[in-house]
C-alpha cells in the first residue's frame, strides 16, 4: 500500500465523562471521505493523543477504522515515552485493522540517538509489515529526530514516510535528498503545502484538512498536475487557516471550527481551554471566506 | 500532619516484564527508614513517573505505603496532562493510604495561568484534606508555575508545600517572601540544601537522599541546629553527588548507584539507557568517598 | 530604484593588522558582477559586521561601492544596539554612495515592539529616501521583528524590502500576505530559493551566491521564467551548499570556499576559528560537484 | 591586590548628544565610597557597555578612576566579539589606571571552548599582571563559559576571580570546588548574596549595590562575621530590589532609582525605554521601605 495525498488529522471527540463519541467520529469520517480525502490520521497532536489513555486511544482508532469501511487508509498515532508501551500500542492498532502507524516519540529525560533509533525500530517491527510514518516535531517532543537518525531509519524496510512538524521547509529538502527512494515526505500544517509538493513531497497530514477538505484537495490536485500558478492561487487564502492554527492551540482551534460546522466534537481536554470568543470569530470569518461555513 | 526534613525520591524497580518489584521497594524503604529519613516520595522524576502507566504507578505507591508501615509519611507523585486523569490518580492514592500528594502538571500544548491554577486546585480538592506539595520543574514541564499562580494557590487550604526543581535559588526566596505562613518550601537536587535551609526551607525532596541517606540527615541536622559551619563541611563533599545527577540522567544515575549498593532496582525504562561504564565508575567513586559504598 | 534578483552577501577580507583589503574586495566584486549578480550586500552576517568597528565597516562599504562602479546596486548593512549609532552609520553609508540600507537591530537587553519600530524608522529617515531592507534573524538578534511590527514598518515610505533569515518559509508567506504592494521579500540562505520565488519572493540575499554565482543566477532565471521543473533540477544540488552553511559557521564556511577559489579573504575574525580540514574538504567537494572549483 | 566585598556596578550617564557626564559619575562615586563600598565596577551590563562605543567606554572608565582617587579599586568591563579589539580595550584600560579587568565575551556566531579560552587568555596577557575577573552570563552572552573552560582558565596566573550572572547558585559551588585556591567567586544580582557568602564567596558585584550601598555593606559585614541570622534579617527586605532588577531591564531600573535619589544619570540608551510610571513607583516604594529614599 502506498500513501499519497491529503490526510486530515482528526480530533478526538469525548463526552462529559470522557467516553469517545463514535457517532461524531462517524459523521466526520463520512464528511471527509465524501470530500475526497486520501486517508485519515487519528491520534496526532490535533487528536490530543497526549491527553488520552490507552483505552480512549484505541476507541478512537477503532471508531475511525470502522467508519472508514476500508475506503481510505487509516493511520493512527502511536506515542509513548516507553518502548514497551509503544510496542503494545502498535500491536493493538494492527489488530484493530490500522493500515499504517504514525510513530511518535514522547520524552521526559533526554534520549540519545541510539535510543531514538531503537524506539522507532521497535515500533516498525511490531507493525508487522504495515508502513510506518515517522513523526517529528521539535516543538513538542523533547528528543528530536536528527538527520543522521532519519537516514539510518530510512533503511528499515517498512519505515517509509516522514512527517516533519517543524516550520523548517529546508529540512524537508535535506531529508528528501538523503533518503531518496526510501522515505517519502508529507508536509505538516507549519509548512506551505504547495512548496512541499514542489520540492517532491507526497501530500500533507495536517489538521486544517479536517475543516477545509475540498479546498485542500483542490490545492493538492493543482500541485500534483504541476499547475503551480493555480496552486498558489488556492494556497494564499488557505494559508490563513494555517496561521490561525499556529497562533492558537491546535486542538482548541480545530474543535472550535468543527463545532461551527455542526460536528459536536466538544472542548479540548481540560485543563486546556476552549477557544475564546474573539479567536472563535477569527476562525468563523476565515472559514466563511473560504466557503467552508 | 506537618512535613519537614529529608524525603528521598524513590526509584521504581521493575522486572523484565514491567511488573513492579515490591520486594526491592520493601528492602529500600527499610534501609531508608533505618537511616532516619523523615518521609518517602515515590513517583517523582527520579521515580520515572513519566514512563509508567496508571497501574504501575499505583503498584509502586502501594508497595511503599505497605513497607513504610506508618513509620514515616509517604507522598506519592500524581502527574498528568489531563485534569480528570489527575483527579482520578489522586483519589486512588488517597484510598491507597498516601499521607500527602506531590502534584505535577504535564503539558503538551501550552496552558494559561488559569488552567494551571484549575489543575492544581482540582487535585487539592480530590486529596480530601491531605497536604499537597506543588512540584515545579521548568526544565521538564512545559507549563511552569509562575510566582503569581503560586501565590494564588498558596491560599488554597491544603496546598501547603512547594518543591521547586529549577536551579534558581533566588526564586525560592521570592516564593517564601510571597507565601509566608501558607506555603513551606523544600529544596530539590538542583539546589544546595544548606542554602535553602538557611533562607528558610523545611528540608529537601531529592534523589540523592536515596543513596546517601545518613549523610543527608547529618547535614539536615547541622543546618536545623544552625551550625552552618558544620553544615557546609558536610555539604561540600555531598554536592558531588548532586553534580553527578545533573550531568547524567536522574533515573539512570540513581538506579546505577542503588545497584552498586546491592538493591536490584534494574535499568531505567527503555529507550532510556543504563549508565555507561565510565559514569558508573564516577558514581562508585563518589559513593566510596562518602563512605556510602 | 527597484531591487530584484541575486544579491550575494560579501565577506570582509582583513589583513593581519585588521586593515580592510580593498584589492581582494575589488577582485571579488569584479568576479561577481561578471557572473551576472543583480546587486551586492556587504556587511551582513556573512560579512562579519558583528566583528568590525565603525571604521572597518565603512572601509568595506566604500571598497565595494568603488569596485562596483555603479554597475549594480550596493546595499551595505547597518547594525547597532543604539539608535543614535545606527543613524550615524546610515548617514555615513548614504554619503559613501550606498544604493540602499540593510537595517539590522542588535539587542542586549530586550526591546519592546515600539522600541524596535522606532529603531528601524530612525534608520529609514536617515537613509534620505534610499530603499531600506529590513533584516530579521531570530537566531542571532535577541529582539526579533514580529509580524505586527513588520506590518507597521511596511507603511513607512522607503522601507520597501525584508530579508528574513529564520528557516520558517511559512513566515515569509505570512509577511507577503500582510504587506502586499508595500514590502517585497528576499530569501536568505536558510530558505529554499525556489520555494520563496514561487510564493512571490523577489530573489535572495545570501552568502552562497558569493561562491556559486553563475549557478545561483541560472536558478533565479528558471524560477523567474516559471520553469519550476528546471528550477528544482538546479536547486537540488545547490541546496548542499546551503546545508554546509547551516552546519558550519557562515563566515568561516564562505571564507574557506573563497580561499579555495583563489581569493585571499583570510580567516574569520578571532576568536572565531577557520574551518577545520574535514569541513574544508566537504566544501571543496561540494564546489567541485557544482563546477565551481 | 586582593578584591573582596561589595563592588557596585555603575551606570553610564550620558547627555543628550551622547557625551559621558563626568560630573554625575563623580558625584555617584563620591556617594558610594562614602557609604563604604569596597570597589567600583563600571561598564558591566548595568553600565550598558553593549550600547557604548570605545571612546565612550574609555571616558566612563577614566571618570570613575579619576573620581575614585585610588581610595578603592576600579575594575572596568572589557567586552567584545573580537580578540584583537578586546586586547586593545584592555590595554587602554590598563593605561588609564584600572586596578583590574572584568572580562566579558560577546558572541555572534558560536565559539568553541578553545576559542573562548583563547579570548580570555589574550585579555589576561594584555592586562599586564592586573587581576582579571571572568564574567559569565548565560542569558546575554551566546557563548557561555563551561565548567571545564573555567577550570582551565583558573590556572592562568592573573585570572583570579569569577562573577557568574546565571541564577544557578549550585553552579557557583561547583566552580568553587573545582578551582579552590585559584579563583575567588563573586555573586551577581541574580544570586542571594548571603547564600553565596555562606558557600565561600568573596562578596558581590551587582547593580543593586549602587542604590542601596549602606544596606549592602551591612549585609556583607554580618555575613563576613558569620552572623547568618542577622544576615538573613537584612537579606529578606533587600531581595525585593533584586527581584525588581530581574523583572525590569537592569539599566532602566537602576537609572530610574538613581534619578529618584537625585543623580542626573538620564535614560537608558535608545531604543531602550526608560522605566514606565508604574515600575518607577515600585522602585520608589522599594527604596523607601529600605530607607534609601
Amino acid at each position: 500500500m502506498s500513501f499519497e495525498g491529503v490526510f486530515p488529522y482528526l480530533v478526538s471527540p469525548l463526552n462529559q465523562s470522557g467516553e469517545v463519541r463514535g457517532d461524531v467520529i462517524e459523521a466526520l469520517v463520512e464528511r471527509l471521505i465524501t470530500a475526497g480525502v486520501h486517508g485519515l490520521a487519528p491520534l496526532g497532536s490535533t487528536g490530543e493523543f497526549a491527553y488520552l489513555d490507552g483505552r480512549q486511544r484505541l476507541a478512537v482508532a477503532k471508531s475511525v477504522i470502522k467508519a472508514s469501511r476500508g475506503r481510505v487508509p487509516v493511520i493512527p498515532g502511536v506515542a509513548s515515552t516507553s518502548t514497551a508501551d509503544a510496542v503494545s500500542q502498535t500491536r493493538a492498532m494492527v489488530e484493530a485493522g490500522a493500515d499504517g502507524i504514525l510513530a511518535i516519540l514522547e520524552a521526559y529525560f533526554p534520549i540519545d540517538e541510539d535510543g531514538v533509533e531503537a524506539y522507532f525500530t521497535a515500533i516498525a517491527e511490531a507493525a508487522e509489515g504495515l508502513p510506518v510514518v515517522l513523526y517529528t516535531n521539535p516543538n513538542f517532543q523533547r528528543s528530536d529526530l536528527t538527520l543522521p537518525v532519519i537516514e539510518r531509519l530510512s533503511h528499515f524496510e517498512n519505515i517509509r514516510y516522514i512527517k516533519d512538524a517543524s516550520s523548517n521547509t529546508g529540512r524537508l529538502l535535506s531529508i528528501m535528498e538523503r533518503t531518496k527512494g526510501r522515505l517519502e515526505v508529507f508536509a505538516a500544517s507549519a509548512h506551505i503545502p504547495t512548496c512541499v509538493m514542489m520540492i517532491g513531497g507526497k501530500g500533507w497530514m495536517a489538521g486544517p484538512a479536517c475543516i477545509v477538505p475540498e479546498q485542500s484537495i483542490a490545492l493538492y490536485e493543482a500541485a500534483k498536475a504541476g499547475d503551480w500558478g493555480r496552486a498558489m492561487e488556492l494556497q494564499r487564502p488557505l494559508w490563513r487557516i494555517n496561521e490561525l492554527f499556529a497562533r492558537h492551540s491546535l486542538a482548541a482551534c480545530i474543535k472550535a471550527a468543527l463545532e461551527l460546522q455542526g460536528f459536536e466534537v466538544g472542548d479540548p481536554v481540560a485543563p486546556q481551554k476552549p477557544l475564546g470568543a474573539a479567536a472563535r470569530d477569527e476562525v468563523a470569518s476565515a472559514l466563511r471566506d473560504l466557503g467552508a461555513l
